[in-house]
């Protein structure tokens, strides 16, 4: 099969690799319907993150069944599943506390941008749909397998409730997903940190009530004044740098939660700043397979329609140029069609 | 009167000072039963944190209300109180949300090894008891107004529910009562960190039902092996040295609770290092006036006796030597008579 390979920074090629075969029995081989992006793809992409040589990208996929490990027992070929970019067994006493992302047995998904993608752990890792869902599905059902199931995460970990203030830094796909998020939990006030034009529209779509556009202090300073100097009671931090850390702590009010959801890159927390802001931090790898059940449903059902963050989709071939259009910001996320 | 005094590092002084007296209509000077002598009087005592001039010493306290501002509602002459080392109004929207420590008009008490002591926002900061009480309360009662609120936060940040399973991290006297109070909060399974015999008794008593003697890479071990390689569902770190937050972090299982209630000294977090530990962290200045009625309240009625911390009574005019053992260790927490 041809599929995505990246050698180096900026250096995204779209090549022949062998087709996936059935490895361990307790794998899955699925026929992709559709792959993207991610932002987390841009930190190598950026040489923000080292490549140990020629590397099969892609973690967030949905597709058909097409062969069955001898050991997996509640799959079968033919079926429309969903997975998550964390392999996971789903009966380890991580799992079971609902942090399947570290599952004892985890393995990372990769190479899920090209036809073909065996996953690991099949049984725990994929949720299949009643039956095999119309096209019109399909980019929303991929966003619930890691774009909108870290969104979710990150408002979920922030402890957002029924009538909540909560402010978001980020507004990359995951952040205007926590959004959404936030607004099926019920949040009364929505503050996006945005400053581009296009995702403030998606933004308020989506369910914010406010735009911030100011960064930095300059940034706290105005959710503290629209929050009458007491802060956000949920923040989710989307981007995973320093400056987003810290903005994200120090817009949360004392007592209030702080969420980060993005791989934190070159970020040290100072133990006594953390400390006097008295806030609750959570975050990590989103365990997106406690949520795929709801979040399936809730798509499958119309509720929400998450795929919106899709806004360029290029054949599966022109993937570099999905990568290009992301990294320059002239795309929010790339969907990937087979 | 005669008051305690730091000068310098390990120069603890009991020299003259004039009494305080009502400096803003909101405060009350109380004539104090017992003080003591903190953990974290420690830092500045040992030269790890800088001292700007001589300072008056102490923020635990309770005693009889002697003097009362003119805007005092709810205190009058006579009554015994307690209050936080962290004076608050109680009525601003942090107050409200149970973090008074983090009170909009927050001032920090000090001056408390000393016969009188001012208290700022006093109906906001003091608690009465319903008569005063006898003098076999008093090392409870005054327990109450920093160490068990402290450690009774740690527990309550680690989120302690009946059936878990808690560590402990730091066998000083917010540890110990760490312990306590996870053992008032339901927790099934208590493991103290400790190496040293007469804390250990005192660990067990307050319900530790096992002891660690390993510290750091080798402590992590043993609480991993003590829980069946998951790790602890609630870990209480009472330190707040780089060593002691990651051997908490590291102990914490995935999804579960890592609080930290002394100030940290040089604490630096890898932020990639914590969001791969997925935990849960939160901790600052324990809101004490939060739990203080309630904590009054098992003391009087008997039901916990977190007076056992004090190993050592001296009277005020010998307050050098009660710094000295708990410095040296020979002591866990002093209590000073007057």
């Amino acid at each position: 099969m041809k599929a995505t390979v990246i050698h180096g920074p900026r250096d995204i090629r779209f090549e022949d690799l062998p087709d996936p075969t059935i490895m361990h029995p307790t794998d899955v081989i699925i026929r992709v319907s559709a792959a993207c992006v991610c932002g987390s793809d841009l930190w190598p992409y950026r040489g923000a993150q080292p490549i140990s040589g020629p590397t099969p990208m892609g973690h967030e996929y949905c597709g058909i069944v097409e062969d069955v490990g001898r050991d997996v027992r509640t799959l079968t070929r033919g079926q429309f599943v969903v997975g998550s970019f964390a392999a996971s067994d789903n009966t380890c006493p991580h799992c079971h506390h609902g942090y399947q992302s570290s599952c004892a047995k985890r393995e990372w998904v990769s190479g899920a941008q090209a036809p073909y993608l065996r996953v690991p752990l099949a049984d725990g890792t994929l949720v299949a749909t009643p039956e095999v869902p119309s096209a019109e599905f399909i980019p929303s059902l991929l966003a619930t397998s890691d774009v909108l199931g870290t969104g979710w995460f990150a408002a979920d970990a922030a402890n957002v409730k029924p009538g909540a203030t909560v402010a978001v830094v980020g507004d990359g796909a995951v952040g205007l997903l926590g959004i959404l998020s936030a607004k099926q939990m019920g949040a009364e006030r929505i503050i996006a940190m945005s400053r581009h034009a296009t995702r403030q529209v998606l933004a308020r779509e989506f369910g914010a009530t406010d735009i911030v556009t100011e960064r930095g202090d300059a940034g706290v300073a105005r959710i503290k004044e629209l929050t009458k100097g007491v802060g956000a009671d949920c923040v989710l931090e989307c981007v995973g740098t320093q400056e987003s850390m810290w903005q994200a702590i120090m817009a949360t009010r004392p007592g209030g939660h702080t969420s980060y959801v993005g791989v934190p890159h070159g970020v040290m927390l100072d133990g006594a700043q953390l400390f006097f802001s008295h806030v609750h931090l959570h975050g990590g790898p989103a365990p997106v397979r406690r949520y795929l059940p709801h979040l399936i449903d809730l798509v499958l059902k119309g509720v929400i329609n998450p795929g919106k963050v899709f806004d360029l989709t290029l054949p599966l071939a022109q993937v570099a140029e999905g990568y290009r259009a992301m990294d320059e910001r002239r795309a929010i996320k790339t969907l990937l069609t087979m």
